[in-house]
């Protein structure tokens, strides 16, 4: 749906949307498991109550075949196309460091590696360094380094050799290429421009900079006694959720890249704890300040990461044990779904379509007596895109106008 | 979903990739025949044996209600816009009678007509001449026919008045209106250039010197004295297999029609016999030189065009037959469906969406019983558009990377 229509339509009241996100809860039926899928086989007593009155379907995040990163996965959750709606890398992976991105903030995918004499890079990720070396040397040039044309350098170290950069400061641009040759037996290549804005001009001028920076502080260290700079993105400005669908958004999730994104959207992100029931609980908290609750649940996509089909069970009965307090909050609408699947058999994240419940007054009664991928795919939502899923959720909520008279 | 997208996320592996197209192989429930389809009439042991370990779905080739050529069929079977991507109509007619097309080359329809003494089209199937004559007709014409302005002229007899012209010679495009008054009582016009391109108005002129050639040679012949010339077109140069996909493709089709195609696609067009057990023998002695293979079975298509229930089933079953032979070899990914529906009620192509199955072990265990139409409208697939289908093929065999982090 076009937004500008769809947002043409929108109108308020006061009735509270639950997206519940089981991050990769879509499966396939695992042969040693009786053919059944870990939603089929978990216990789910508050999830079958709830599920005969519910509609079910199924949401597809990009295209069929295109499995999504956690990005675009949620993204189209929020209603944005993941295809058009660019978040580069770097800022991805800043947000999922935690950092909390400024407007005009540049990020970068860094890491550290190992140069020759020469200058040439002979070791792209410097022998692997452990992530306690990686914290010491971040420290290190964060002491160090002055800021470059009144822009500040903060780092974060990741795991092992990587660490993540934010360039903040004024008239930056994101669109600069990458100070790294992508092989080895190469020299560290010269960020350049992508666009002719001045602002990337810029951009490219300070990583350069920081680069050389970087090798002269690091001159006396081994392994890593160089760094490369890649995916540069400039924090991207999206229009929110108070703008595009005039709701009061509250994010609830304990991971930093899913805090990020959300805050991209425009949602207030809430504190909250590790587990599903401090979730909960932090909705209950602020169920009168906000009319939409994304609640993520990350322990589903873990556990398909790993392959691990009984941990997978355990982490949809931990959502489902801890439900009957946000099913207490009587939400007009209630969703739940995931931003992709990560069947166990896969061990990562995948393609296929996303088993889909909404539940509300008028969403429909489909019957079925149990939520999984076999009855959503039978249901009455069918296979929608997932950017499509904001409007079904707001329509459920009576905060969509007809179209035309 | 957009090419550039998706093709960006193209990876190499070892794997095997089949599709099988049984053409036309959608029906519909036959009233006479227990409302059964011939997919469910049949007698298919090894598809059946296969069904349940397998993902079933259907295809829609083109949009809603759109019935398609063969072409159109294939083509979006193989990945592109059957809308976008244009292969005219000389072009596939040239394609069907076996013309090798080269780089450069514009083909055509013709075929021969009768002309009284002013030039007037009298009749434009030159009371339909058997199929002997039109071939000793195009003979003499390829006898006595010179190259026009260095542009040689090949033809190939069709059935009953009908031919096709391949123009080959430098500086060709095949952009030309047609030299053939869409009905009787009018001379025959001059084809004219449908762009500004000098390539185009050269062909124009060809055409023109073309048809006022063959008016003299054949001015002592009766009723066929005379020829028309449409759907000119040229050659298409399709991004292949190789830089979309990363994929070494073969074709096993013994009709001209879909070798064509399939060259045009970049595909290595094996040589193969009649039976769809020699197809499948050809794909195992070559099953180290490639990595799809694209094998196509015609009969089921005839059939149907024929509105012959048995006979569709029965072509069925020697695919089924056949069949082991194909799974001896393991393909990594088997996909098996049609390029459109050819229901025995229709007696022709039609716009139905066509049964899919995809088997892999990433594609989901539907678990059901049997491949049909029934069957496949339940499925885990849903129903997809025929060009996706590669994407869902490639991300089966591990093929496609994540799309964002």
């Amino acid at each position: 749906m076009r937004h500008d229509v769809l947002e043409s339509l929108v109108i308020e009241n006061s009735s509270k949307i639950v997206l519940l996100v089981l991050d990769g809860v879509g499966d396939l039926p695992h042969p040693s498991h009786d053919g059944r899928t870990p939603l089929e086989a978990a216990r789910t007593p508050h999830l079958d109550r709830i599920a005969p009155a519910a509609a079910l379907g199924r949401i597809l995040p990009v295209a069929p075949g295109v499995t999504p990163g956690s990005g675009p996965g949620h993204l189209a959750l929020f209603g944005y196309d993941p295809i058009e709606t660019k978040v580069g890398r770097g800022v991805l992976e800043a947000l999922g460091a935690g950092f909390a991105l400024e407007r005009g903030d540049v990020a970068a995918r860094a890491n550290f590696c190992t140069l020759d004499e020469r200058g040439v890079v002979t070791d792209r990720r410097a022998g692997r360094i452990s992530s306690e070396a990686c914290a010491r040397l971040t420290g290190r040039l964060e002491r160090e380094l002055a800021p470059i044309e009144g822009v500040r350098v903060l780092l974060k170290p990741g795991k092992g050799h990587r660490f993540v950069a934010v360039l903040r400061g004024p008239g930056l641009a994101g669109d600069v290429s990458d100070a790294d040759p992508h092989r080895e037996g190469e020299a560290i290549p010269a960020a350049r421009p992508l666009s002719k804005e001045p602002a990337a001009a810029k951009a490219a001028r300070v990583v350069n900079a920081l680069v050389k920076r970087m090798v002269e502080i690091l001159s006396d260290e081994r392994p890593a006694n160089g760094a490369l700079v890649r995916g540069l993105s400039s924090r991207p400005e999206l229009c929110g959720y108070r703008e595009r669908f005039k709701l009061r958004a509250a994010a609830v999730a304990s991971y930093p890249m899913y805090r990020g994104v959300a805050e991209l959207a425009g949602m207030d992100v809430l504190p909250t704890g590790e587990t599903i029931g401090e979730a909960f609980a932090t909705a209950r908290a602020r169920w009168g300040d906000f009319d939409f609750f994304f609640v993520h649940w990350k322990a589903t996509d873990m556990a398909g990461e790993d392959g691990d089909f009984d941990a997978k069970v355990v982490a949809v009965e931990q959502a489902d044990v801890a439900l009957p307090a946000l099913l207490d909050l009587k939400p007009d609408v209630l969703c739940v779904t995931g931003d992709h699947s990560t069947p166990v058999l896969v061990r990562g994240h995948s393609w296929h379509p996303v088993p889909l419940l909404v539940h509300g007054r008028w969403a429909g009664a489909d019957g079925a007596t149990r939520f999984h991928e076999r009855n959503a795919r039978a249901g009455s939502l069918g296979t929608l895109a997932s950017q499509d899923l904001m409007a079904l959720l707001m329509a459920n909520a009576g905060r969509l106008d007809k179209y035309g008279a």
